[in-house]
């Protein structure tokens, strides 16, 4: 699996007519190597591939990175690379320019003072763009944790309990049931808060007849899940009901239209156009939706202005949303594996209005 | 508060020969104006300082960011920068050489074609090697809920209870009790998985007679804990108390020699003879502590190569361990304010044997 990663990216350096890659990005390198630390560099050339990290990492390395030459030092990766002479006869090189520091810029300029380095983005990106199948399956094992962490939560929401107890139980039950950890800080927002779409947990209780918006997920294996829900404490205003009902079908409708091949921002479009009509559309104030993976929010952003074509094999998040400021929000999200023909959704907790 | 932070800043700027310095790390950001968003940028300058950051942070900057002319913008900051011409009149401009991504650099050239750039390191983060009373206070308030959670952990620690399940807790409490957050992931280590200092929680059950080693700690406002105790369940060897009774004589000494003036290396040396002496010097693997504050781990680094005299005001972790490979391990770790006269412990969860 490494290695058609690895055979895909290598298409983008002849492309780029770059003789290798120097690959510092933690995200890139699990992605490449499957290397869970934290300190790590990977040499692609286009004939072979070398793999470092520090004495710290020489155990887990080995479980991890398979079928890559290894090299673990006590000092500076690249320092490593040079005393290596890992980049011979590689007379132009490129590196992740929106990672590398300046620091470590000038550091490879002084030890391989005859290569001449070429500043890179997104490369890795690009191949991650499009999930293979162990990816697919890690996503949905990260998925199925935060959708059995959803129902535990309904019995314990109800009025008088704190945003802060809500979100401490997420962080709990994500780890009780095998996630690495959460992939975000939980959003618990009841009343009001909901309005804000990043709103942090506070010690806020929550009062009868009001929504509560939940926005969560996990990592597993490095891998994402992220999971949107608003649910109601009590019977809803009748504002509250129309603004779910006009989400949800915006949702369920985006997630209909939802297939490769169409512009990201198209998809964006169809949730939009939606809750426009039904006279929400001033509401709806962020994008639809974002790619997710290795990393939380990566490319496509499914937004207004992103004309790029969806890929089959992305892994996107579609969650349209209201915020009446002072008042109420409303956001449902899910997360879908685009495909030829369509899309399939990937998290499968309810969204029919649940009234606690 | 932050106008001193900032007047010995541009001590350092004056020393330097700089006009102006581009702060970009958020901790370094933080630190100077107490914002604690995701985006922003710093510019000082000799005469006046300007904040610059995003709409999404547009309220809570005015909250946080006092007595500072603020910018909020849609785009860019740096090109922000450049539209109000924030750095006229300064020839010479200083820039984070290790945080600023090449990217930004190349940015930095082109949008402002006359500066002369310099790269620089650790200016800010010498100023905030001296913390002030605010600072203290922040601390303290993380340091006693961290102790809090752990006389908390105390009845729920028993044979059967798996390390994983401690670890939720320590999270779980850790926001009950107010904090932000965890500061980094909580290690629960039991038996031989103590000779481990990094160990991740896993399934792995407690059993009758063995160490658990745990260490952990919380951010609040930025500022963080870090307290590690080794606890035994049930009455262990006499291998196992001997090894424990080494390493708190070696903490306790340690934190009655440490002094504001003394060398980093020689505060290490105190711990290390002491557990040298009692025959265990090859099992203490790591150094023996670090500086804390609004980086978990920052200068100074107490270690047996940093000769750098320790400073009044400094913050930093006494935790010495021994780790038996395949055995046990024990780390026991208090965070201590330094003065001139000696030092001041700032957590107080009880440190002799505790059997239960």
């Amino acid at each position: 699996m490494a290695r058609s990663r690895l055979a895909r990216l290598r298409d983008g350096l002849r492309s780029k007519g770059l003789d290798a890659l120097l690959v510092s990005s933690l995200p890139n390198i699990r992605f490449l190597t499957r290397f869970s630390g934290s300190n790590a560099l990977l040499v692609v050339r286009r004939d072979r591939a070398v793999f470092l990290t520090d004495t710290r990492y020489a155990l887990q390395s080995r479980e991890e990175v398979r079928r890559l030459r290894r090299i673990v030092t006590q000092g500076s990766l690249v320092e490593a690379a040079a005393s290596h002479d890992l980049l011979r006869q590689c007379p132009r090189v490129g590196f992740e320019a929106h990672h590398v520091t300046f620091a470590q810029y000038r550091m490879l300029r002084r030890l391989f003072p005859r290569v001449e380095f070429r500043s890179t983005a997104d490369l890795v990106e690009e191949v991650a763009l499009t999930k293979d199948r162990d990816e697919i399956a890690q996503i949905e094992r990260a998925v199925k944790i935060t959708d059995r962490v959803f129902s535990d939560l309904l019995p314990l929401l109800r009025p008088g309990v704190t945003e802060i107890d809500i979100s401490a139980h997420i962080t709990y039950l994500h780890r009780r049931y095998g996630a690495d950890r959460d992939g975000f800080e939980p959003i618990v927002a009841g009343g009001e808060r909901g309005a804000l779409p990043h709103a942090r947990a506070t010690t806020r209780r929550f009062r009868k007849g009001e929504f509560v918006t939940l926005d969560f997920g996990c990592s597993v294996g490095g891998y994402h899940s992220d999971l949107t829900r608003t649910v109601a404490l009590g019977r809803p205003s009748s504002e509250l009901r129309r603004a779910y009902a006009i989400v949800l079908e915006a949702q369920t409708g985006a997630i209909a239209a939802a297939r490769a091949g169409m512009a990201a921002c198209d998809l964006d479009a169809v949730a939009r156009t939606s809750i426009t009509r039904a006279g929400l559309g001033k509401l709806f104030t962020h994008s639809l939706g974002h790619g997710l993976g290795l990393r939380l929010h990566e490319r496509p952003r499914v937004s207004m202005v992103n004309r790029e074509p969806l890929r089959a094999g992305s892994v996107i998040t579609i969650e349209p949303g209201v915020y009446a400021p002072g008042k109420f929000g409303v956001r449902i999200e899910d997360v879908v594996l685009l495909t030829p023909a369509g899309s399939r959704q990937l998290s499968h907790a309810p969204k029919e209005l649940i009234i606690l």
